[in-house]
């Protein structure tokens, strides 16, 4: 193993220290302008599944998969010169990469956390160390609701979701592409997308990937609302990169990768392996090859822009024996989520992992329990940055209204479960069982009166009457009592200050990037 | 700390062994008949919260507990002369412990693990050690379908549930008090209930506790289905003893834990402590509370018969802040469960833990979502037996035959998680990548098809369908499709084989009993 607890010279101070400590430090080292940082501070250990012994097989079988079998990189030169440079071996397409270099080149300059900054100082976000965060499903082409049903997103689904998003606390992120907005020329849509989530919002976002001018364009967006000199040297916008699996990264992908990381933008890269199409239908096996394929676009971040901010991402996915079709929320890639998780740990590369994923076309028992299991592996996986974390439906296909409320509930929570328990003495309460004695109700008590408040988490969309209260109110189910919360949310939203100079050059750039080209529907 | 790996004199050999050796250890040294031991075999760690400074500090909060406020024992001489004859300090009702007392009796004879025998030996399950046993709810007086909704249960809906545990591959329990059968006296109800459990499945179960009569007739009647030998020397039935918490023991509760410990029959204690109620709000006093009331009760059992199974069971719930009531399936008692796991394998007793726990009045999204988040505690926590593993409702108000269904399914899929990610060869599928190479697809590789059939879970209820597949079958949700499937395991099922000797004198009995006393409805 390589030494990862050494500095690897990330650009962020505080590299490997975690907790509070570790926050002050990149706190006072990062940009000038003082932030608030929310988000949650993880205060629970990591559940780590597999051994030493096993870990080591799978990292030997990580450097097999690089050394011997390789990665495409299709219609790219300049990547296959970063490449050949950096001493891997190039033929044709094909690039082998001799032991150890991948991960020499990842713990060289990765950062190991650093600040993801918000246009609003007091949202930006810390990715890596102890921090979590949550940020919407990202990509569907569908959107849902119960009154509506199923049907094509459109730019006001965008706005609506990112809205929703600005407006739920337990969200920490605007996400990127919360849904497509099909009702925009595919080659202008990233512009729109852009300048909704800057107004409508103003937590941390994501841009565009599908092609290196449109990622280009992204930034320069995010430059117009953060000045170019600050974005050259803070992490504002996230790119967030697919893997062409098994072992490809096509030219769209692997350019806007490099268009991020030469902006010191962070990326996100993101194997897509479905067990028995994209890689291998046995776990271990897809857990190697989702390692190499995000250690390798890392490592790529890395020889475009040494310091450059990447988050290693995984997603596994399952098959449906009977169908072929694709799971989620089922237990193999759960277990594969912890795994990744120790893997990454030991390259010291923050981690992007799991989500609120289901199969289900509506958010049913089905969706809620595969969710539960997916967000949960996220979560004790230890993973840093989690997409995907609300709204998700049918596989991907849907962003859903309600969906999204109930998965932000199921991250209300998890900020209580990542708190862990207090041990101080007011929550070992022996006060309160020297005033109540045995036999006795605690209702009361000086204890439970100086408590009660903060005691337990709240839920914002359960049911926790009597079946009477319950009946009497309607009878709703989950689903219904999301619908009214998504109302209510969208009838009271307000939207956060925007300087009319920078909200003026936004619209000014998306104007004539739009003039400038003919509509492109595909 | 106790030196907890040294041997307690447990009657089964293989204590402190787990894995196969355990179990094969056991099953050598167990009654004389052979058994097919089923079941879940955990092959992947416990999740351990907590560090050692803080398990030590709850332990010392459990010692001042016992020593200072102590535990009454209401309406029960014969139990506080166990106590006074064992050192125990006993003044009135109140009995308080000195120092290290009720952990010395635990560990010097309750079993590590033990065989709860079924009727049928290729049921029998091992409680212990890494085996998991999954068993359905228990004590609701209501029932619940989405055809006729909430009404009081039957008879007839208690025997439904025999059934379908009996029918689930993922239960291996049949239960207990499945549900209220509300329709037959109070007093007379345990003798319907055993005859039913024995009569319609084959697999292991509890008997009545609600007296202590009640509890020797329960096992009166397991005496004449296994044999009164058989009986004193294997557990055949449980029974489900709850601490009147706080600090607690009534009469009929510790009455009938004697009963079922002098017949050498398992004792499952467990403290239901509602935060706020009946214990403190903070998670760490009700920890401390919940292991000193259980504890206690284990080791009544062990003063009672020494080396009499027992299972240390918890129950922690959490409150709305709103209204007061109970809640579940929230992260605290998720988290309580965690830490009570690691302080029970400190007394190397086996664990009773959490369940498929909901407010929720039907099986929607609020219900999935609880249940997974608790039944995931259980199984990450260590639990050896899970109670109420299917069919809650309604905070255990109600039985649901939907969530039955979708519990169940979820069972299955925690078989799948328990049993970890292999890492043989096969596992590791560096063939697949050497066969594929980059770029291709893995359908029809060698190791696709050598795999594909047993790779991944395959869930009963969930839909993986495409959206227009699903629509185009009647867009059912997860109640619907689960609604079908309870209906037909009940058309389709098959009674066991059970000796008409044993039929007839389990009726005779029964008969005998309901003569000789009125009906009480109360």
């Amino acid at each position: 193993m390589a030494d990862i607890d050494a500095p690897a010279g990330g650009r962020i101070a505080g590299r490997g220290r975690g907790g509070r400590q570790g926050r002050q430090a990149q706190r006072s080292s990062a940009a000038a302008t003082p932030h608030i940082i929310p988000g949650i501070k993880r205060a629970i250990p990591t559940y780590d599944l597999m051994g030493e012994e096993g870990l080591v097989k799978i990292e030997a079988a990580i450097d097999t998969l690089l050394q011997e079998i390789g990665l495409e990189f299709r219609g790219d030169p300049a990547s296959l010169k970063l490449w050949d440079a950096a001493g891997a071996d190039v033929a044709g397409d094909l690039v082998r990469f001799p032991k150890g270099l991948v991960r020499d080149i990842i713990l060289r300059s990765t950062p190991r956390s650093f600040v993801h900054h918000a246009r609003n100082p007091a949202r930006s976000v810390v990715v890596g160390g102890n921090d979590v965060v949550f940020s919407p499903a990202y990509g569907s082409p569908f959107v849902h609701d119960i009154d509506q049903g199923r049907r094509y997103g459109s730019l006001e689904d965008f706005r609506n979701f990112v809205k929703l998003a600005y407006a739920s606390p337990w969200m920490h992120h605007s996400g990127g592409t919360v849904c497509e907005p099909v009702d925009i020329p595919v080659n202008k849509r990233h512009l729109d997308m852009i300048y909704s989530h800057i107004r409508y919002s103003d937590k941390p976002f994501m841009g565009s990937v599908t092609a290196e001018e449109r990622a280009e364009e992204s930034i320069d967006m995010a430059r117009l609302a953060f000045g170019a000199d600050f974005v050259d040297r803070n992490c504002v916008i996230m790119g967030n990169i697919n893997v062409n699996s098994p072992l490809v990264y096509d030219a769209a992908m692997s350019k806007a990768l490099r268009a991020y990381a030469r902006a010191n933008q962070c990326t996100v890269v993101v194997p897509f392996i479905l067990g028995g199409a994209m890689g291998p239908v046995t776990t271990a096996g897809a857990i190697a090859q989702s390692m190499a394929e995000a250690m390798v676009g890392v490592a790529l971040c890395q020889l475009e822009r040494p310091g450059s901010p990447a988050i290693l991402g995984n997603f596994l996915s399952s098959t449906a024996l009977r169908s072929g079709s694709p799971t989620f929320g089922t237990p193999e890639p759960a277990l594969g989520s912890l795994v990744i998780g120790q893997l990454t740990r030991r390259l010291g590369v923050p981690l992007r992992c799991s989500g609120a994923f289901t199969t289900s076309k509506i958010p049913d028992g089905q969706a809620m329990m595969e969710s539960a299991v997916s967000m949960q592996a996220a979560v004790l996986c230890g993973a840093h940055f989690i997409l995907h974390a609300a709204g998700w439906l049918e596989g991907g296909l849907a962003m859903g209204y309600e969906k999204f409320i109930l998965d932000a509930d199921f991250c209300s929570a998890l900020h209580t479960y990542l708190a862990g328990i207090p041990l101080d003495d007011n929550a070992m309460a022996l006060d309160a069982f020297r005033e109540v004695g045995s036999g006795k109700h605690f209702f009361g008590c000086a204890h439970t009166m100086r408590n009660y408040e903060t005691a337990f988490w709240d839920s914002a969309t359960a049911d926790n009457n009597s079946f009477e209260q319950w009946r009497d109110a309607g009878s709703k189910d989950a689903m219904r009592r999301a619908n009214e919360k998504w109302r209510a949310m969208l009838r009271d939203y307000e939207a956060p200050p925007l300087d009319p100079g920078i909200d003026e050059a936004l619209q000014a750039f998306m104007a004539r990037k739009k003039e400038s080209r003919p509509d492109m529907w595909y």
